[in-house]
């Protein structure tokens, strides 16, 4: 056993930092930030930032541009990235994209990655993963799906509609999630401009950190040539797990770095602002609060590690994975939640940071599967014969 | 013991739930909303239905244009108004113009109430209580007054500087704590367009509730007559409690109708949405939340319920109000919370109601004293000789 | 509304006050308590105590020899019974004897109840409630009752195996439940010298304030007359909940008794025991125990006397007792656990009653239906169309 | 970062499991064990059985007959220990011999090591460690220390009272904590059959695993030459944190054993009991307890590693053992508050095994500090200048 870093993740881990604070801190208050992100001018810089500084796209393979991060190397260098919440959109490590290049460099074929894969490497365009649909469709239960893909000749004609589609508004290219005529699910790569793709809106949401936004799109007629078939057909629900077990570890990274943030802010607040004649963090009621913070924030980076490290050994996780994320996304939350509260009327206004962290965050209990659906896919494996283990 | 409703507050809860539904829930998606609250014009379309609908201002006495409402009768009606975040504004019982009036009905002179308190009770004119100051002044430590009110022959010579002035854009008049040279704190009235009194900015914030926002602002050797201190000099803190304590309650009111409206939008999205094979309240995961959220608003009831009758009593209720305001701002907290999760997506988007409540109450832990100050409040009377009771 | 008690309610609750204090407290400390409870020679003298003082069966009606309280009274009266853990032992209002003693009131002939109950109410004889069964038999889900009742001439024939059977050891006379051939439940009163009962063993467990103990006990070829059917045949279920809502209320009202007492047993310790420099109460992280522990009371106390007022007015309170049920045995419990972490070393052991207490309590979230159960059902009504009001 | 356990370790903990499965859970219904512990022919015999399977004393230097684990060694093969009840008795890895073990190893002089910890190690003889003290004395403050040590010559002549000491009776050696004339704490060592120590009373108590009970004991003039103060004079303090930052971070390791035993035990008991119409462990209130009980188990042994693996890299980990201490004490409780809770009748009763681990770990929380005191110490770490990493 050994919680070492290595030492490229070592100074990984301090370039980031360094980075992040110097580089995009400074711009946390720009103006380009709309409620549905921040704009494309704005992630433009930001991602020219990570460029120039040898750290965009680092989970990438080097063969397309990216460091080559292992799992374990993205738990440090994305922790980092979230201590600022514009730091994943500079490095390219955002949702849906971090996700859909990790999918597309295992299943794309090359034609696929030279298309869409290398630019978005590059940062020069971004995607989104077209799944969710409104009731009665898929949601938190995916198999529930009803958009259908129609093979007519060679091509496929794709019909149904989307919401909760992070960064479409903007994205150059779409994975689409639909069932064919025997009710297998299949992933379609298509353009966005492609005529059928229709956004019919953005969806006004509590977070605001994703660029693009959250939009409802739909699928009228939409034509797909077979070859943009990503992977294989019918193994749409098995990539989805491909991609959703380590793109769940990764939201756990990227938050964990902004709970440190409000964690640090809180902590800061607490030792200079006085009441009652000491200052705050004297006072248990607020001390116990940073407390139980610190040891939420070390839980959370445990599971991460440990379950970034099963899956660099190979592990498909689904288990842990699903346990991490719960116990993540649970512990950030009251990490931030303490926050606000320790900082007062300054936790509920822009006055500090943590107001924003606080609204971005709400989401990721929900995100990848809920609390409820991850508990009962545990107890299902923990009730079976053999046990989790 | 009897826990019914008299005749009187049967019907008023009836009128009340009626007018909210008919009239004050079909304008909460009105444009004339903004991140700073409902503007002045939809405020007065608001106040003009409740003016209608005899239901304006109803916790006034009669004398002065309102109902004469009891605490208890309060207790119904507030809640009743509660159930659209519109509903407060619309019966001009909203923070902080609900504990302004009621204070003002307590202490203030003949000539105070007719220029001030009537025109308010009528709905004509708004006011804001400016307290609160940056560091190192009063926040949850009132004690840390900076706000000087300096004696010029009659007049008082005020020089400070507020901040989460709750309605201050639009307000006509504002009570103002001050402390004297003797370091006594005393509470002035002023008109809001004297010179003196500088808005100096909008604050961001999580809330969009209170028309007016929050707003810091300073005072500049504001000059205020003698005849303008509100009751008598140097009973700033102890009008303060007479204020608070009543004021609190009125929050836990307003906001349980808010939860019920989250509980009421989350229980039918339970009862139709499909997961897994049945309806999602099937669920125990989410039963179970459905069953938690009966439980804490009836816990948060029977709290106000009883702390109003103490109230009526004549009992001071400090350490019960302190008591109902911890429990009834978690409660209600966590049950909008359970609400976002069983909602999912639609639960962090504006595709519901909930996401706004969400965003709106998450002060309440916060205002008329953070849950720690109370908690620490409540231990000191638990602790002392004769204990609380 | 109004939550005064009335004058008589006043004098019962301040008369037991009193008896508990000086006649029962002192007690506590008797050799006569054994891993399964007080032995009988020690209930003799604290039922002989109450009945001197007047107190003795209390919600017993006046004509069979109690004072005929209502459920109200029964919420004053309980909660100071409570107050010590031989309290209800002594006014003959523990389990199972004071739902019993309900039960046979409403639905016993009165030959029954001359032979039975009005001994029981004199408190010269026991009872106990045959329901539970071992796997695969009824526990938490009464249906999968397995106990039959064969009819045979004019008797019934009574084969199966109960266990957690509270009070069997030293009872006089049982009330079972069993299945008739059609399936329908039937509850049938027994003598327990009747051959064929046979008690098995007495059941090790945390807690040991019930005389009697808990029993496995068996029946075999168990000859009961037709006269000895308690109410209707085939309306087991339904008395069954008759008898439960209520006795599941007086649970919380004698519980909460326990509460207090070891919130006063810890109150008094934080204030005098020092530690790192000043009293313990005085350090935030147990003062915020104790007020969370008055919050948690008072919850409790409030929902009791609110379902006890709607079970006067006659309403049979299914969904308000489950909801009470849960509310209070699990704020009341959370009010023992913090008290044990205040005493420190002490909590845990016999040096202080709240270890006892901590004992005793624990099953409380378990039996008249754990937790997990009312949850459910209460869930299942605010699902239900016309929802739960 | 690698989380892979040594082939060593691999076949310690696969010998260990084995060893608990096989040898000492048949004995877990030995009727030696008594309210104060198992006794000392138990204890002997279940020490004989881990002399002879090699597995006694592993964590004891090889030189002084142990086998010399690290502190990683010792969480994997602690919390295999842990699975029974009586497996860290069997291993003579209990408290308080574990960690008086450890700092008799780090300080003792060689003549004491031959006396004491050889015999010690070899599971001949057991010792006890007396710094706790009644009010007004050493508690959770281990300042407030009243116990006197007077200089007489060569020797030290000492006076006072500890209670809550375990192990007490039975034990051979003590080391006594007492304050010089100067008002520096130092350790001694003492055979307790010298004249001057006497064992008052034992302590009855929720827990009943320690062999040798909990001891109120009092010093009357004992004399203790020079020689036998353990290290240095003057050091107590320091020593007592030597000694209690691993022995703290071992607690969490056995109890996280049992913690596993419990949720294997209510795993299978949900997997096998069925309740309205399908196993229990199907109900989500009953399947999210258990994944919830993995989440927490994870978490506790991810801290226990971490902590574990820092001190072998000669990190003193105050804050870390304390953290971890604070996690798992809480997360393993609610484990087995989970455990009972889902075995309803048969968790608050012997037929299962969890009744007694509830019973025997709710101290956990409170030893070696409570949580509210590391809870306090971890907050003024993060608040001071340079925090706490």
């Amino acid at each position: 056993m050994d919680f070492n870093l290595s030492e490229r993740q070592a100074q990984l881990q301090q370039r980031t930092r360094e980075f992040i604070r110097e580089q995009i801190i400074p711009l946390e208050k720009d103006p380009r930030q709309t409620p549905h992100g921040p704009d494309e001018s704005l992630r433009d810089e930001l991602v020219g930032k990570a460029r120039e500084a040898g750290l965009l796209t680092p989970h990438a393979s080097e063969e397309m541009g990216g460091l080559g991060l292992s799992h374990v190397d993205k738990a440090i260098v994305f922790e980092e990235a979230g201590y600022s919440r514009l730091g994943p959109t500079a490095l390219n490590i955002h949702a849906p994209d971090e996700g859909n290049i990790h999918l597309m460099e295992l299943v794309a074929t090359e034609e696929q990655k030279e298309r869409w894969l290398r630019p978005q490497v590059q940062g020069r365009i971004r995607s989104c993963f077209a799944m969710t649909e409104p009731s009665p469709g898929a949601g938190a239960d995916p198999s529930m799906l009803q958009t259908t893909a129609v093979r007519d000749g060679d091509d496929y004609v794709i019909n149904g509609q989307k919401w909760f589609i992070t960064g479409a508004f903007g994205a150059s290219y779409v994975i689409i999630m639909a069932k064919l005529e025997d009710g297998s699910a299949t992933m379609f790569l298509s353009d966005m401009d492609a005529p059928g793709i229709k956004l019919e809106r953005a969806m006004d949401s509590l977070d605001s950190c994703f660029t693009g936004g959250h939009a409802v799109m739909r699928f009228e007629n939409l034509r797909v040539p077979g070859n943009q078939i990503l992977g294989e057909a019918s193994k749409g629900f098995r990539y989805a797990q491909v991609r959703l077990a380590p793109a769940r570890l990764t939201h756990c990274m990227r938050w964990l770095g902004q709970a440190r943030r409000a964690h640090d802010v809180a902590t800061d607040y607490a030792r200079t602002r006085e009441a009652f004649g000491r200052a705050l963090g004297k006072h248990e009621g607020v001390g116990f609060m940073l407390a139980d913070n610190d040891m939420d924030m070390q839980t959370a980076r445990l599971h991460i590690w440990h379950t970034a490290w099963l899956l660099d050994q190979g592990n498909p996780c689904n288990f842990e994975s699903s346990r991490a994320k719960v116990v993540c996304s649970e512990a950030e939350w009251r990490v931030v939640d303490r926050c606000v509260q320790i900082l007062g009327g300054q936790g509920v206004t822009a006055e500090k940071e943590v107001m924003q962290i606080f609204m971005d965050m709400r989401s990721f209990r929900i995100y990848d599967g809920p609390s409820e659906v991850h508990r009962w896919s545990l107890a299902r494996k923990l009730l079976s014969a053999e046990g989790a283990h």
